[in-house]
């Protein structure tokens, strides 16, 4: 456990790389791993997004004996899952470790929730390892590494992250048991947030928007531009409804986005309010 | 307002520094800072502990034009107080930004717990920026960056721990300010803890222990060995007295320590019990 999600992945790569390791990075990944990588003085490779060959190349080409490979689950800016049973095939027929950043998954994919390494198989693999957050489905605070007990125990012992940062509030993670129990008693939610995900993007494509279709609960908007990006989200927030706004230099292709995230508890009504407010707000330029 | 002390002293540190500048420490400054340094892709120089003529010369010698010098106020190993007015006059003369971590000043020290830098009278410099946690004597979660305001406007924009971390819990940010409205009521709370630390460390230099005199709450007690600073406070603990245990790789000088913190609210018969549970402890080879 962790202060928060951003921590638990400065964590887990620096206490999983070094100096005599690899590492090698879809380009997309969360700016929190990132940071974990320029600290960890490991031989950083980041290669194209969603291209398995790419980190397979890689990982064959390294002059590091160890490895490690990062992945997000859900990238976070346009919602896509990574192939993750492929990239664990790869990561073992190489010698390397996967560490898969599931905080857009934990609590939206996989059986009840159970996140998208468990959709993947992958749950107890003696070579992969998950973070989580607990700020996002959970809506509580903190973060957390889930793996084989060798690597937590090596965890406790070397990330600088945890060791030399304040626990988490007892308040947080009681906030983040409470919603955990909450999932297990009523697995739909997860399912539900799925289907409204897909609700909202069909709505918004339908409506001539550039809408991505959602692997999770994250869709993303294209925008034409960082400053109609802006106005766009200022503008849905006037009418009540809260979009993110994702613009340069924080996205990695630079486009600009909005950027939503369906909840469990939407009902039909809220998705078809929200269409109807994004699309009457929409700049010029923001249709197909 | 970051999510920790730990990610406040991340976002202060890199937003603060840059390729085209150069950084001076003291080598004792927490891990966190030294964290941000490793992230800053600064020149970066840890100087001898505690001498000003050593950040002074390195400034003078420095290669880049821009120079941040980073200090802890109170030093979380031996509870040792930072020269910050002569630390201040050093960076002015030298072109240099002054950034303090008041972790263990914050609360205690100055005029009602204001902490060291108002202490040293450099509230409201133009060149000195604070950072706090909210989880030591505000007992909460959190950290704070307090400095002009076009340095926090500069950080919400660049510093990246602070735009790609969750914000606070409402809840742990509520505590925090419960505690500051306490602390501001009660102004003599912090020279409560300065007193109880002064008379917990008298007692047991007095029984015969190695302990540093604080300048804050902080008070080490220097054990043999790593082995037996371990032990000791193991045994302390099953005597229902909490004390935490520093040693290698986590001490700067390889000095194995119990740490004792001082709190407001200690009685006259709470100090004399920890004496007694530590003095009885203690292994052989700890007292002078």
């Amino acid at each position: 456990m962790f202060s928060s999600g951003f921590a638990a992945n400065l964590g887990a790569v620096t206490a999983l790389s070094g100096a005599e390791a690899a590492i090698v990075t879809d380009k997309y990944i969360h700016a929190s791993l990132i940071e974990g990588c320029r600290l960890s003085r490991s031989d950083v490779a980041a290669v194209a997004h969603a291209t398995p060959s790419a980190i397979k190349h890689a990982l064959a080409t390294r002059r590091k004996p160890r490895a490690l490979v990062v992945t997000d689950s859900v990238f976070s800016v346009d919602g896509d899952l990574a192939p993750l049973g492929e990239l664990a095939g790869i990561c073992r027929a190489h010698g390397a470790a996967l560490l898969v950043d599931d905080a857009h998954g934990f609590g939206v994919l996989g059986e009840g929730g159970r996140g998208a390494a468990h959709a993947a198989g992958l749950s107890g693999a003696p070579d992969v390892v998950t973070t989580v957050t607990l700020s996002k489905s959970l809506g509580a605070q903190g973060g957390a590494v889930l793996g084989p007990r060798r690597v937590i125990k090596h965890l406790v012992d070397t990330a600088r992250s945890f060791i030399f940062d304040t626990a988490l509030a007892p308040a947080s993670a009681a906030a983040a048991l409470a919603a955990l129990h909450a999932l297990k008693e009523e697995p739909g939610l997860a399912e539900k947030v799925l289907e409204n995900a897909g609700n909202l993007a069909m709505s918004l494509k339908a409506a001539g928007l550039k809408a991505s279709m959602p692997d999770a609960a994250v869709i993303s908007v294209q925008a034409p531009s960082a400053q109609t990006a802006a106005a766009w989200a200022a503008a849905c927030a006037e009418q009540g409804i809260r979009v993110g706004c994702f613009r340069p230099p924080s996205v990695p292709d630079g486009i600009s986005r909005l950027r939503l995230t369906a909840r469990a508890d939407l009902t039909e009504s809220d998705v078809d309010r929200a269409v109807k407010v994004i699309t009457a707000t929409a700049p010029r330029g923001a249709a197909n």
